[in-house]
């Protein structure tokens, strides 16, 4: 069995790398992109808590997370939906920063590195 | 004590994480945003002295930092004031690339994983 | 010796950084820019094979990979070269959005951490 652990393999990309009690995860983006900024923030909040899950970690144990918002002027509403969901005193470092996504409709795209279980 | 140490920690995010070794900070912005590309560069490398000499670490031991301009055109301002910053021999690996940050009038931020000490 | 290994060091930046089993890669970009993306996407994941083979780890091992693209419109034809790079099996972990680079001419940069041999 290899050091590395990959979950939901596919041929262009994995969503999960574990390696060494480190979980990198892809990029996550909503799917139902009919959504607004609170909605697509929440579904892709719920993406990392189910992956994150897989591997027996939570939200409690990110150790960085990348946003990139499709426009800025929708910092405020993500952050109202991000604010809901951070765990209270485990907060983790975070840098946000406007970028065009793969679809025009993408309006967030968060990737994650977070710790194994302890 | 769990196995991840977070510093700074806020409701939104942390600072600081560090983990197995690894210090994982927060994009760092400038606060003095009436500063150019001069002054906000050093301000912000100046964050990073700071943070990392909390945990010990100092820029020598740095094993990534992923810089966001908010115009391209700033690049080599920006690069002066990384240039005199940097250690001789232990330059780490970088990635530069444009865009738009949370305020208008933020011109850089930096995102830096390092090494614990020694 | 030090904890870290750092390959290609400049006084800007390393291109490699190894620490405790992780390598840490400088955003690779392509030299030759009169190539399309095709041909830069090409040469870049050749940098990344090149940089990780003299670490002596390959692209099977990769942990995580940040892509940013000049433009979104070159998406399919960048997925073109990656789909065919990518080892069956071992598809990491993967983002991918816009970003303007460091010249108008470079159309692609690759972040990659992937880890040491077994």
């Amino acid at each position: 069995m290899s050091d590395i652990q990959r979950s939901h393999v596919g041929k262009r990309l994995s969503e999960i790398a574990e390696y060494r009690g480190v979980i990198y995860l892809a990029g996550q983006v909503a799917t139902d992109v009919e959504q607004g900024i609170r909605g697509q923030t929440a579904e892709v909040l719920g993406c990392v808590d189910r992956l994150l899950a897989e591997k027996g970690s939570d939200k409690s144990r990110i150790l960085h997370c990348q946003i990139y918002l499709a426009d800025m002027s929708l910092f405020q509403e993500m952050n109202e939906v991000w604010d809901a969901w951070v765990p209270p005193h485990n907060a983790p470092p975070r840098a946000t920063v406007q970028a065009k996504l793969a679809s025009p409709k993408k309006l967030i795209e968060v990737v994650v590195t977070a710790a194994s279980p302890e």
